[in-house]
């Protein structure tokens, strides 16, 4: 019997399968309202406009669209790219900004050409668990910031960079996700983000800035992206998944040429370059005006869903002190915490039990310490489902007050 | 101004843009004959069968292709790979294969989960550029060990090896690619597999088998795929780019449970999971039984191209000591050794002059201390552009063989 485990990298021996991975495989027995996964609403995937875009191209281009690529990427989807972020204020110039397989494929690039072994990666808690695994697998040390309702605290950041400097270990990067987070759906206010500048400047630290739902803005003004108000120091991330498709794995990474074309070197030998094909359809699909109108169907759809999971909410939660949830502005989640004295992790068996199920927070936490809360995907569900789900889960809620209540209150004489 | 290279990686900081890619550049000029590249040929791309399967499945499975899909990779791919690998002598079952975003990425998750930096991984010279790369990346140490005509020289393997682990320096594993490699389009033969294994066993060693053009033998008999004679040190990677199409970006790794199921835990933080939209065009593709006729087209194209440069290299070549190239059985290229002194680097500037192209052999030498031979491709050229370029390429080495006798030869008196 061969040990196999003395072959692996320190970092491998550190992998595990991600726990939301297998909590979701708990959540897919029949009958069970799932509000546990971070899935785009399928219905809504453009199936038909894709496959005309694939009969006209294959039967113009095939051959290109089947053949190897440029490691940069698509010269038409780069051009297209460029003018969506000028559009939002960010100035830049194709150099500025590559194809990734998936903005996870942009995380692990930017961990491979920034991470040694013990460097410190300063993150929002809670966070976007692909980040932590992808910073985990190049030996990153992540320390993670507690959100506030305006996002990461920009003034607990700094103490801790600062503590951390004057133990000579300054940190490398802070990663962060501006809008509608996952996983709790906060948007982190201008404010803060010229906080977040500021301290990048005055510690010399690049800024991560990962924004995958940007885009699904229901509400309100935007705000602006990190990368348009610093171009020195910000690497953004966006991805195709979430106001396309994410069957087709591409995204795109900007940022400052240095760090860039250091990127792109670093991606000749992870994949030499993402699909052809997908990218080609991807840039004609955006050059018919497709994507113009698709961003908006999904806004509504998901805008629709988040009102109607907001109400039912507000309908079915029993009224707690200390139970409260995020009204999100954007994006595809939701963000319950309950009363101190209920446990989201041993709540989570009983809800899949009643048949609902959702994603403890402790799961996108890097130190796993949060128990008192758990992420809701309004996405996915269709509205029977949410109604239905919420109910569920309020009265798993309401058992456990109850319990609670049976325990702490003498037994009248 | 910021300095970037403070924030790099260790790895980061050595990586350069690919050699190759950098030559290539000056081979794309107007009229100039390129055997440099590794592509292959887009007129054998099945276009119309591709977009044929894509109408039907997106009709009919259209928001399955579009959504994301497990990391393990398509269930029905997988069988489908299992038992052409079967068919081979492979003993295994789906635990021990899954699907990657091209084989390039299974050389960076293979690296991910085996290499901490200053490991050291033995590997065949000339080898391919991409697998350097990616050892590189996380800090590998490339031990080359010279190919002779019959593969890599295990003697010399077990040596080198032998040498290294009395230093304390064990290598973690041996790189291989034993069918028509590249770029020398050598294959490694029965015996030489065995002694690799008995290597492995001996030394205990992983042993990564790399075999992008196996399917794509001329003649002869297969030998063994180095995985059917070891199912427990052996971790094998194939290519749907060379058989079918590049642009997908799709392959498969095989290999025992234990290590394929920690690289797709790595997969998962490096881009959740490859394409569904094209792992289903190609699991149909397989379905149909069209790979079947795929592979026959394409061998049959590239064997008559392989043909045609032999005879073009013997008619034209001049006659001279020490010139000499390979006839590879299968695959995309073949190798020519040119007289110790000619320097195929010098020599390549003056054969783009005269408007044809090849790789220097010191690109794919981990020492780059290669200076006598370059790979040629005859995947991608036509027949009169193979004739014309090798006519151009004789040239250029014939007068580098009459300044020589110029300058050896005494003056007659």
């Amino acid at each position: 019997m061969i040990n196999y485990r003395q072959f692996f990298s320190r970092s491998a021996r550190g992998m595990k399968r991600s726990e939301i991975r297998e909590l979701l495989k708990l959540t897919r027995k029949e009958g069970i309202i799932s509000f546990a996964g971070g899935l785009p609403a399928p219905e809504l995937f453009p199936v038909n406009e894709i496959t005309d875009i694939v009969e006209d191209l294959m039967s113009k281009v095939g051959t290109t669209m089947l053949q190897y690529g440029p490691t940069e990427g698509d010269p038409l989807l780069r051009e297209q790219l460029v003018e969506m972020l000028r559009a939002e204020g960010v100035e830049l110039n194709i150099d500025n900004l590559f194809i990734v397989t998936s903005s996870q494929q942009g995380l692990d690039l930017i961990s491979k050409i920034l991470v040694d072994p013990g460097d410190i990666i300063m993150s929002g808690t809670p966070t976007y668990v692909g980040a932590l695994g992808a910073f985990n697998a190049y030996g990153a040390e992540v320390h993670g910031i507690r959100l506030d309702n305006r996002g990461i605290n920009t003034a607990l950041l700094e103490y801790e960079i600062t503590r951390l400097t004057l133990k000579g270990r300054k940190p490398k990067a802070i990663y962060v996700i501006p809008d509608f987070q996952n996983p709790t759906g906060i948007t982190l206010d201008i404010q803060r983000r010229k906080e977040l500048i500021h301290i990048a400047e005055k510690h010399d630290l690049i800024l991560i800035e990962d924004s995958p739902y940007r885009q699904l803005r229901f509400e309100g003004e935007p705000v602006k992206p990190i990368i348009s108000m610093n171009s020195e120091r910000v690497i953004s991330l966006y991805t195709f998944s979430k106001i396309l498709v994410p069957g087709f794995r591409l995204g795109w990474m900007a940022g400052p040429k240095e760090l860039i074309e250091k990127a792109i070197v670093a991606k000749q030998s992870t994949d030499l370059c993402a699909p052809t094909f997908n990218q080609m359809v991807v840039a004609e699909f955006i050059r018919r005006g497709l994507l113009d109108k698709q961003i908006p169907r999904i806004r509504d759809a998901y805008r629709d869903n988040r009102d109607f999971m907001l109400s039912m909410l507000e309908k079915h939660m029993p009224s707690l002190p200390g139970l409260k949830w995020t009204k999100p502005e954007g994006g595809l989640f939701l963000w319950v915490t309950l009363p101190d004295y209920m446990d989201a992790n041993t709540m989570f068996l009983e809800a899949v039990e009643k048949q609902v199920a959702y994603v403890v927070g402790s799961a996108f936490d890097p130190d796993g310490q949060d128990t008192s809360s758990f992420r809701l995907n309004f996405s996915y569900a269709n509205k029977h489902q949410i109604e239905e789900g919420i109910k569920r889960l309020a009265g798993v809620i309401e058992a456990r007050a109850s319990e609670r209540e049976g325990v702490s209150t003498p037994i009248a004489p």
